[in-house]
């Protein structure tokens, strides 16, 4: 269980096993200078010294000094500049220190940079009206939190007491948080040292045709199987249990597993036919990462509860929250919802909203993360996986894509086991960081998310540093 | 239940019923323009339109609008200047937009907003580095969250980690935090409507003096007796099943009930002797709050972990943490920690938290709030219980203070049944807000909680106002 666990943060941090910073001889020096270094050299003393890491073993770690970061690039420890193609955790994706959301959080600073939650404040209002006007159908009300995990688990308490039901359905191959309801309504090997079998969660296996649990041989084969597991589970568990289905609408760190056709369809009806609440999971997925404000757009659902943080501000001051449709609203409208934090609405972080989604829709950066799916990274993707063995499959939306890495194109024998790490994956790793990028890598895969406003030329860039550097991974197909 | 719910609620905030802003008339009016006000109807439209309020009823809530704030003051949708004797939620420590701490979020924004939690950040160890420091005893490693409440969560998940056992030993009248767990480890009446019995929580009786569980007559009757109480249950309980014991050092919204002499002393003994994680919770009693940088150091006890959150910064961006022990920190050294969030360790943040606790430093702060409590609040709420027969009796340290009010002395009958309100508090809640005061009320009782640096003459000006105001709790005394 630990080794499964320390390869799974390894991966999921997109570290591996790190190469030493002597590596990256083809990235530039620019900028950065020996004051800048040497003070990075004491925050990594002092790191090592008082900073206990996430998903980590802390001893072990050699973590990167970032010194700057700028757009799509961040300077590391000795001054090099990598592109990063892992917007950090998927979040940055505005890219590193947008002029207007600086401006915005400093503004805001100024003027004020918190007040309780029980109080109006303009900066929050006006965030909750544009995160309300964004999300699709009668979803119109929006709790703030500080994060995503938070906001699953409010998530879940107000599908509870809407429904007078426990259990909570969640898919396998998933990840909804780090709290300790958010991380047992995971399903990734995160969950397992944190399960005491205590949490009323159910985990059922979801719609991914590429490695199909049904044996499914086309998607809508996958999308009729899936769907029917489905219902047979909610039937054996009883739904009068079952307050409520948690699902990404694309599921992120566990593969970017796009839901074949009329999957998502199907949950829905599903989820009104036994009066479930519907959470659609857009931590990751949403604010413009498919190329559609939230993920679930692309199939024409409309959830119950929709689930937010990372892109909302791009995570330049933390923020997550809930968006309720009526419905759940009116079941908080007389009786007090048992639920609260003290920095909701914080107003430094819903001004940083706010100047984020002008910005977006200014600059069209929704619109150009889904032109480059479907210009830049799909075809690009598609035409390296032709060029490599390595490559199982290529699949996304927008500036969301999984590269699956396999052994063999016959059997699908990952180049990393499910939950673990590979001497071939670490790597691959450390050849795209020494290229000169900031990569996302999970188990056996390397994920495409760059900040939806890279450049064209960044993007194709970034895909020249990949297509080079799979040929290491290509060495062991068998 | 709901009622119940509603009621804390209310309270919790500062509430109470809240007095329509025209009863405002001692307060003074300046330096708000028309626009602002004019901003502050739209906001409150908006709000009501669009935002879901923490611990509330949504739609019979009318909550009042901030304008501005600054120091020990905020203006109110009117423009009315009102007393902060809150701090929001025990949270601005350093009062409103210290120009220190808003030049430094100024500045980090400026340098870099966000990276993700596995790289090494200058920001992230200077105020690891300081956290540390400021901590007792081998407690040197920090682990940053977004809040208090994952905090709670985090800091529970590695004690029962590192001691291979689940129960958590928690204290009723307590706080602990909003999502699932934190909420499970409370014990006010906000855990009842989430309480599924799932969640491995034991509660014990707190020794609480003034309403003794035990039957006590004194001090050291009632330490002696509550960890009689304290062990008995741990042995009935089994000590091998019991992984932690959490307690916040001087419980807040529960009641600001300062340990008997001995007490904490004897928790120590108790969670040593069985093996068992101490985990002071000082998110709202840490960060000078009792006029110490941490509350336990009043009775020189060493925890396991402690939990903190507000005052680390003032909650001027959403932060929180866990300060880590040796022992608990080499469970982790080479076995991976399985936690972790996206913005653990933030820049802002960490950047608000280094400026505040220099700041606090450089100005005295803390030493400022422990002469408060000697010197100015502690001797004028000792008087102002003499002349009130509402005051059933009067506590705290430092800026941190209740006020607990009676409808009889003798029965100690109190004026608001716990985890509700009552008309009577209302009025008194009304009361203070019409003579130009925000105050901080819960159930039967009124604390006294303002900003560490709130001068001499404002907290005097403070007293005066709550002096007058109990004048109404009087008239209902039997």
């Amino acid at each position: 269980m630990t080794e499964t666990i320390t390869a799974a943060d390894s991966s999921q941090e997109g570290t591996g096993v790190a190469p030493e910073s002597a590596h990256f001889a083809n990235a530039e020096t620019v900028e950065i200078s020996a004051r800048e270094t040497e003070a990075g050299r004491r925050a990594y003393e002092l790191d090592r010294a008082h900073v206990f890491h996430s998903w980590s073993a802390q001893a072990t770690l050699q973590p990167m000094t970032v010194l700057r970061a700028e757009g799509s690039y961040v300077w590391d420890g000795e001054g090099r500049k990598l592109l990063d193609f892992s917007s950090q955790l998927v979040n940055t994706n505005i890219g590193h220190q947008h002029p207007k959301v600086v401006a915005a959080i400093q503004e805001q600073a100024g003027k004020l940079c918190t007040i309780a939650p029980q109080h109006v404040n303009d900066a929050r209002s006006e965030a909750a009206r544009l995160v309300a006007e964004l999300a699709p159908g009668d979803l119109n009300r929006v709790f703030f939190t500080n994060g995503g995990a938070d906001a699953v688990e409010h998530a879940i308490r107000m599908a509870r007491l809407h429904t007078g039901r426990k259990k909570v359905f969640a898919a396998y191959r998933s990840y909804h948080g780090g709290t300790h309801l958010a991380v047992n309504v995971t399903g990734d090997p995160r969950r397992v040292p944190n399960d005491f079998g205590d949490s009323g969660v159910v985990h059922f296996m979801p719609a991914y045709p590429y490695r199909s649990y049904f044996g499914s041989t086309t998607e809508a084969e996958e999308t009729e199987r899936a769907l029917r597991h489905l219902e047979d589970m909610i039937v054996l568990e009883g739904p009068q249990n079952i307050a409520a289905l948690i699902l990404e609408s694309v599921p992120g760190t566990a593969g970017i597993y796009v839901p074949p056709a009329g999957y998502l369809e199907g949950v829905r009806e599903l989820t009104r036919k036994y009066g479930i609440v519907y959470i659609a999971d857009e931590v990751m997925a949403g604010f413009g990462r498919t190329g559609k404000w939230f993920a679930i757009e692309h199939f024409g659902v409309v959830p119950d509860l929709i689930t937010f943080a990372k892109g909302v501000n791009s995570g330049y001051v933390p923020l997550g929250g809930v968006v309720i449709s009526e419905a759940i609203y009116q079941t908080f409208a007389e009786r007090a919802y048992p639920g609260g934090l003290t920095y909701s609405g914080h107003p430094l972080a819903c001004a940083a909203a706010v100047a984020t989604i002008e910005a977006m829709r200014e600059e069209g950066i929704v619109e150009h993360a889904a032109w480059l799916g479907e210009n830049v990274i799909g075809p690009g993707l598609r035409e390296i996986a032709q060029r490599h063995p390595s490559v199982g499959e290529v699949r996304g939306l927008g500036a969301f894509w999984a590269i699956e890495l396999v052994k063999n194109r016959e059997t699908r024998e990952p180049m990393a086991a499910y939950g673990g790490s590979s001497p071939e994956m670490n790597e691959l790793v450390a050849a795209l960081k020494a290229a000169g990028m900031l990569p996302f890598a999970n188990f056996n895969r390397i994920h495409v998310v760059p900040p939806l406003n890279t450049s064209e030329a960044d993007v194709r860039r970034g895909l020249e540093i990949i297509d080079k550097a799979l040929e290491i991974t290509d060495r062991y197909v068998a």
